[in-house]
């Protein structure tokens, strides 16, 4: 018996063994939700998400989080696969032209820069615009997404995904006062600390990132599997009157100025 | 099956039914967990929290959390109690004699405010240097305080416990790098809704401000029960890389500027 | 003598005398700073603006801010009128499809919030990166823009303008690194009490809401001339290293949590 | 002519020429203000204030700023010298004898740490309670403390001074309520930049974290003069309505998460 036992969901996202969104919905599984997979079409070609679906029980219905035919579809399908309404959203979706292609900020293609925001930001309230015209979130249902806190401070290679990201928490804060008032729905943000993920690895120094901070953080770094537990404790009952927040899942990276580990880099660099 | 089964602790505050601790112990111990429960040898006197050591098969430590002979005692028997190391601290433990004697804030008496100050913030750095000094912590065991969103905003009649909250977060953060860094164990505190407890009864005006807090948050005030839950996801493994926080538990009201409930209220107020 | 002598810049945004920028603009005149007046071709057909050109000396140069082309012009033009680089410029833009049609949140138009956001958020980067490349800013300059606390708390009138005002905010953040880091400039927003201009009239309850803002304000709302003072501030040279930063300019609204004045209406509203 | 013409204030904690409070004491005198001088007896006792307050006019009178009698004192004598009500209070005031004693923040002293917790936050609680008893200050006057970072995120060596200044920024936040609301003066703290000042020279590591600090922060470490000149600017009326707040004047440090200049120290750290 899990603590989700009975719950219905759907998980965006889950790409290959290194997603966010795979762990979490291994970690669903193991504690007796089900729900539906979905990703991008063409995210979908790399076929390695039927190997999860067939490990959790789950139906795979690819969708453009970005359009509002297909996610309809999707939420259409899904209650009827689940057979009724749902009690959780996972939304782990990112993509930054600029990033991939190496623009610096300053020189930013705002043609490439609009898919991003797309893709990355307005997604997020197509889904829960979806759900909420469909009325398909059960009463003390859970809404998240996955953030990062360039959303807050300054990572210079995170690029405009660091303004999707506020785009992102911004829309979680002013959908969830809906949502919470109108159908006693949750919605909120989790920032993770990097993770190894597909989508990590494509971030320019991602690894000296890593390294930097683990060494600020007193607990590590938050892996993908810890992050997943997190997800699961979120979509359950324990949580039922936490909203509109960005909750930071980082093993205190967020609240730590500086660390003994960190600062012995520095000291030699007396001014 | 609890998701706290195994896990041994002690909680500090539970007064009556309405404490946000006795909701805890309760909480807790149909989770699995074990614990002792402590309180002020003066608050004891009134006799009810044996009640609650029945129902939970708990034995009561009386310790006054200002004396760190009375702390030091407290954990060694209670680590004999449970058999062994501890896994959670729950710190609910606050009085402001300027509260009670209505004393304005321009008007602070400054050994009303130490002695505040002392009970209400400091006994949570006794607690921990008391669990420091004596190793009493397993790994990713997890310690948490009741706080409150004054030490953020001001709500004036919550006078210098706004400041003794502030100070009480300063010490999760601190003492929370120094656990993570050498322990792997977390600290955060919870910044409930105003509940009607004990203690909120006594702030002047607080049913106009319960009022108040419930038609600002989008899923109303958090109630003790759902505190309750909340604090036990942040004891159970769900959580391991969540330190170093204040974490709001209050239905969305951190976050929400204004609502339609409130505004209704001062349609009329134009300027 | 005033503390902007000698100081160069451009202001974006002066409607007529309500506008903030407008405000900005007689203030910055009064303490010796030079500068051109810039506007949205189809603002200027309403020509108020000339009124104001003539009382500071400026000259007018229409631009709409979403066209890198426009921009250019406009930087070359003012460059050339002003004869040299500048010291800073005012972004006071902002305008929502959605709020002015009244489609409320849950139910957004996505062709009319991307009109928004790009009119509101993006036109400030695309602001930047002209100056970026034509390295028009001189060094310790000050680059503002005008931002609402709906960014950071749901204020569910403001609708989409609040995302837009959290992606702006981020903006100021991520060209303010690479600003400061390569030019020496600094890049801020300032967050506004809510103010009696063209704009916020647009905003369903407008009224109510100052009233609202007014009585948590232990200052009260700030008004659009203080705001014209602040900025001032910002553009001199007694903040060289203030950057990066949202500034709050509210009269305390935004760390007061509840007044006397707000309990009184909600004294009958006990639980 | 200077922007502080005809305002009168009182600046404590000049101890020498590095210090923060030295410099804002010459920056308000050349902007025309009065003041008197005062710092504990005993810091009197090195003499070097008596340079300062020749060369500012100025008259030191020594007061202990944890005695109310000394600070009515102060208050009575000031006005007095002045020849009439306030217009600005600085408090530059800070000490943790753990700090000095190296003592581990686990192993706080608990009579070192109330020493620190009355001199450095309690002491602006005093300060103000005393202007507030005589009414004290003009209307539209300004109350100032100075902060540090270490009140929101962990740094290790700072030890209980974190705590003394989330305390201190908490007083500022409280008593700025009621000096707002009923005698329309603000007050905030100023996080300022680590600073070579005496008090920083004993802080653990203190070349080797302002070699971090300026490798973060786009602008570099803000200065003692900018700090200055940013303390005029809020005892000028550019600022009337900014009260509540902890402004932070660092050159970007707290909203950058990461640098180049840093991550280029973790290159070789992959993980």
């Amino acid at each position: 018996m899990g603590i989700l036992d009975g719950k219905k969901g759907i998980i965006f996202g889950a790409l290959n063994e290194q997603s966010l969104a795979w762990k979490v919905a291994e970690a669903a599984h193991k504690e007796g939700a089900q729900f539906t997979l979905t990703n991008a079409p063409m995210a979908m070609r790399l076929g390695e998400i039927n190997g999860l679906a067939e490990k959790t029980g789950s139906k795979v219905i690819p969708a453009d989080a970005t359009s509002m035919e297909d996610l309809n579809n999707l939420f259409e399908e899904s209650m009827e696969e689940l057979g009724g309404k749902l009690d959780f959203i996972l939304h782990s979706i990112g993509m930054s032209v600029n990033v991939r292609k190496k623009i610096p900020y300053p020189e930013m293609n705002y043609e490439y820069q609009h898919k991003g925001w797309d893709v990355s930001a307005v997604s997020f309230h197509k889904v829960m615009q979806t759900a909420w015209k469909k009325d398909a979130m059960n009463e003390w249902g859970s809404i998240l997404a996955l953030s990062y806190i360039a959303a807050q401070r300054v990572f210079p290679d995170y690029n405009d995904m660091a303004d999707n990201k506020s785009y992102l928490e911004s829309i979680a804060r002013n959908f969830g006062y809906y949502f919470g008032k109108e159908k006693k729905v949750r919605v909120n943000t989790i920032s993770q600390s990097p993770t190894m993920t597909t989508a990590g690895i494509g971030v320019t120094g991602f690894g000296g990132f890593l390294g930097y901070a683990d060494a600020i953080s007193p607990l590590g770094n938050a892996s993908a599997d810890d992050c997943a537990n997190y997800c699961v404790s979120l979509f359950s009952d324990y949580t039922k009157m936490v909203t509109l927040q960005n909750l930071f899942h980082d093993g205190g990276f967020s609240y730590t100025g500086i660390s003994k580990e960190v600062m012995d880099h520095f000291i030699d660099d007396k001014l």
